[in-house]
């Protein structure tokens, strides 16, 4: 019994040594937990489970390099060797923040931003903004085509006289539907005082509030939002390496990649044994921490052998491992040198990656050579638990699948091409929207949902979402259906919107 | 060692003080486990697992008041010492249950319902006879519009002469459709004789069985099935809480609410944490217990700070904390007074809570105060984890969705009354099914399916369900089409089903 | 102390027995690992956890005859006191495997195949033979009928002059949509070579690599693969007992039995209690075990009660509890006899188990009395938990929503039918593809997607399935939309591909 009592004691030792004696909470974060506990205790103790609150930055600086978790090389001594805790985040550089209110004392924002988490994570913030994502927000907003898209979904349409009318969307409805993912712009618009347990407070309003999009235009000026995958206040990695992060926003039909997964052997495999595996270990041991890869794995995580070699480097960009642009807009095509993809213009003028008959507008894109070290990079994480064979034959056949699910989206734009020259749409050349009739929104659908759909399928390998689920039967029988649609407004009302000229 | 033991020997009898010493099983459900554990073997084993196993009624009102899990006050000294078993609800209110039989010296009945329940749960049945669903029956079974949707769903399609003509369902099909959820009415159509292991028996024969639908008519006239959440026969808490149990009725493009919660960030951290927590508690402590909302932590549940303040008391009714019906038949609108909605008039005599064009029939629903009451109910519960900023933001943006939604709806509305108006379709006037017609079937989408599912994406925060997958992006392509159907069918076709008069 | 320690000590020894003290790795096992633990790490570190790398065949078959996982009566001396390992399966039978090839001084095949498993599985591989799924390949891509379909959904079509042109599809998007599930046919199409990290060597290449779809043509000849459902290189039972196996190709819409598991009540139970159930012993205890079907339980795993009485035999034929094929190609009917379907011809000399107007051709299907029997194993099962009565009703309603499904089909057909004799649409008569037109792909919507799915929910019990999500609210839909579609073409272009005759 009193060895049973030594062994306790020692391992409370260890974990006390393992996680800092040390570990303190400021002064100022437990001035904010005092009332903010009654006032919102599920935050607090959300935040008491995590890392952040047990760990200080000057015990994480002991780790390894393969098993760090912060990326700064120093902390200034004020930081050190306290956790991480409300007040170090959410004061941080207030002059920056246009968020920044007097409260009881304090000068508090209520945005958090990458660039406060830079304060430890310079390396993955700066690695984040080589992302599309953190471009998410005016990459839709600022480009004109894919602007008019969002206004066709969003805006309220009304009826009269068999003719209808798009009105444009309010930003409400915008930071409810697409830029919920993409990012709203958040905006100081005033300040509001409100009675409290406390006494009157005042508190800033701002626009596109709520909002957590992987965009997100921030108070200060900076692009996107940690907790879109490092939900708050937890920040918990098992979180950010489980697939239902990805799938907040990649589980629609223009990018199923989560419904992909849950199909694919891999997916199998997470849900069948994932619940024994380790999410939460620096670095991330294939076979012996997880046996089968989630999302995290091949795009985001430091991956070693159980030898210790590296498989793959941590990333933040993403994209370092991807060759391929597979959601397409709206063809395929390789990826774009830069996040910000409204600079790019094609040959018609238009702010697209292809023209709309496929080419690549190749200035913008990676070349070739950068595709294969990107695809390398990828294979590496493959072959940990495939042969070559395995491999090759699987990029090959995904790679046909590039080319094919391209070529039903030209033949939808033909169609299209073809009723806009014919008179029975009006499209770019009566500058009218390309997205607001139903023929248009048939072809959206062919590379927005099928052929994009069809990709990931054959990406992930999970053929059942790319065939009868939203994949290859849809891009077949869509092509039918815009051709008999056509054939009717041809031949039958020739004189209305238009007719063969 | 020896402490060891001590300490197992301890464990051991606090969990049986726990549960009380005297736990004991009836003689009457002794006489039917004695066959019954060879006869169903899953049935018992499942029974023996439950709390309803284990815990006398006696034993259980010693809990504090937050703490219990009955409302009966007091409990008959016959059922206060024994655990709650096979007899005790087989065998309950002989008289009242048409379906009891002889049965080996017992009068046993097949349906146990809600009346039975309330013996210890009188508080929860009494508030669930306010909830829509305990009227699920009626309310689409006795309502002529929905009853018609209904029938033009399940009803057989007959073709000839380029001609279809639909013929009424068959009871068996209601049931395995709408009413498997919405509840069948279960009564006795007569006994059947049947060998048994242990010799020749009758049993009841039951129409609309088996069935577990929430507004399930049952054989002692009461409405309900208890077990829809709390499956037998281990009727476990844990389940009740868990989305599984909502998503049984509520996943579909009608009621997406699992959908959505799945692409929530509540539904990410469920997937992602849950496993850790805690969902067998009463009461059930926000952020200790678990630290994101389930269906039933926001709709249901009795939710406790952890200093012991209630963030939210238990209800059985649900709409206590619902300022809008979001499930819009045809629109959005006040919850209904009563949970009896076939009592509704509109000014066109219509069993509808809206007129056709969207304005709501206010002598039948909540006003802005009790709509006021009710959010600031829900309210509380969202405090619990975000400030009132984030909260204002939310509904600010959600109320906005209501109205946009309804907007949508009443645009697809006015094609339709276009179409019949202009004989492209028959409708109210022709005293034809407003259902039956394919322009009718697009028009049902347009509220039934997307505008549904853009309120519950919005309500719930489950963006991406709300655009592409179920949502805006239906909306807006739907509108397009039926104008298109609309335009082809007048100018091609005036003299085949009407064109203009 | 000492006595924890002698329990410590206790608990190895008797692990040890279990698993057999004597579990040794081979040298040819070892060799292999040598390298690739390196090479593949995962695949390692997968085996190493697996039942097969700790377990000798000669200590399986010690088991009592329920508990056994291995069906050979005897296994040479040469396996039985080795675990199996690498060597064990990629280098048995060499000769018959034309992929085999001499690596490091071993004769090493690629495509480990159920011959290779049956030296130890005998009894499930000759088992499985009977199931359809080992003629999936065949049964596809042989029957003309079927093969037209794969081709219609995979070919590229282009466009030109208002009309479309359907190309062959190639190989690779075969393989990469239907023959992932059906099964590729792979074959040795050359060897070779690549620099490795030990220096050159020759690798075969293979078409159709990689796959693991059910039917799988193998290089040894045989049909199937054991990993579809038995994930390499664990080989967990308790992934095989999960329902995300199934889902892997039961998810789509024209197969959705997962889907309908998920909203079933046995779906509930599993997904929100199943993390505390055993998935892993042999038998499995009904009850005890678990205490809700998962899709192995009712169609595949040896159940027994609590009390050891045999409730369903272990079975890989599978069909041998099924007493209909509700997954109706084109009509729902009884299970065909032979599981090569291609043999069968129908009056009209179609490859098809029904007529185009739905008579089963009887020859080929199980009689009566087979399917009396069939449902009658099935119903054993059901009983473990359920009433007669309620299993009953259960039957009653799932038949009559076959009779009512083929019906609404039959109705859809007719429609065609009409469509193909009045010239609106060329099918059979006129020597075209039956699934090539838009007005043909919505007939096959009806039975592959809707008729199916209603199927599928009413026979699993997951209504909301069957009715707004893929089902009655379809058919009900589509046969509409497809009478529009007939009337607008008879009577708007009579003379563009037909009109009345």
């Amino acid at each position: 019994m009193k060895t049973c009592v030594f062994a306790l004691v020692m391992v409370f030792l260890l974990a006390t040594a393992a996680y800092g004696a040390s570990a303190r909470i400021s002064e100022d974060t437990e001035a904010c937990i005092e009332c903010h506990s009654s006032v919102h205790p599920g935050i607090v103790a959300d935040w008491k489970k995590s890392r952040m609150a047990k760990i200080t930055p000057a015990v994480a600086l002991k780790n390894k390099e393969l098993e760090t978790r912060i990326s700064v090389k120093k902390v200034s001594d004020e930081l050190a060797g306290i956790v991480v805790g409300c007040a170090e985040c959410h004061t941080m550089n207030p002059e920056r923040h246009r968020d920044t209110f007097d409260h009881e004392g304090y000068q508090v924002h209520v945005v958090v931003t990458p660039k406060d988490c830079a304060t430890c994570h310079p390396v993955e913030v700066s690695q984040y903004s080589k992302n599309l994502m953190s471009h998410a927000h005016g990459n839709l907003n600022k480009n004109p085509v894919y602007h008019n898209l969002m206004e066709t979904i969003n805006g309220i349409q009304s009826f009269e006289d068999i003719k209808t009318t798009y009105n444009k969307p309010d930003a409400e409805t915008n930071a409810d539907s697409c830029n919920y993912c993409h990012g709203t712009k958040v905006e100081v618009k005033g300040v509001m005082a409100r009675d409290t347990d406390f006494g009157e407070m005042e508190f800033p309003v701002l626009t596109g509030w709520p909002n957590q999009g992987v965009g997100r235009i921030n108070p200060d000026r900076s692009m996107g939002s940690c907790t879109s995958c490092h939900t708050r206040h937890h920040f918990s990695i098992e979180m950010a390496r489980k697939p239902y992060t990805c799938s907040e926003c990649h589980k629609g039909p223009d990018v199923p990649a989560y419904k992909v997964y849950q199909v694919s052997k891999h997916g199998n495999i997470f849900s069948s044994l994932g619940k024994e595996w380790e999410f939460d270990t620096v670095p991330w041991i294939v076979g012996k921490n997880f046996t089968s890869p989630t999302c995290a794995a091949c795009h985001v995580s430091l991956l070693v052998s159980e030898e210790g070699e590296v498989v793959a480097k941590r990333t933040h960009q993403m994209n370092d491992r991807l060759s391929w642009r597979i959601f397409g807009l709206i063809y395929a095509h390789a990826h774009p040198k830069s996040p910000d993809t409204t600079i790019i213009k094609n040959k018609d003028g238009l702010p697209l990656p292809t023209e709309l008959t496929g080419e690549p507008v190749v200035e913008y894109l990676i070349d070739e050579n950068e595709q294969d070290k990107r695809r390398k990079t990828m294979e590496r994480v493959c072959l940990s638990c495939h042969s070559h064979g395995w491999v090759n034959g699987h990029f090959t056949r995904f790679e046909n699948t590039i080319k094919t699910s391209n070529e039903m989206t030209l033949t939808a734009t033909k169609i299209l091409l073809s009723a806009w020259e014919k008179g029975a749409a009006k499209g770019l050349a009566q500058n009218d929207s390309i997205f607001n009739e139903a023929i248009e929104k048939k072809w959206v659908e062919q590379w927005l949902f099928f052929a994009n759909s069809t990709r990931y399928a054959s990406a992930m390998a999970g053929a059942d979402y790319g065939v009868f689920a939203n994949g290859r039967w849809h891009m077949s029988k869509n092509i039918q259906e815009m051709v008999d649609w056509l054939e009717f407004k041809l031949k039958v009302i020739p004189k209305n919107k238009g007719g063969r000229k």
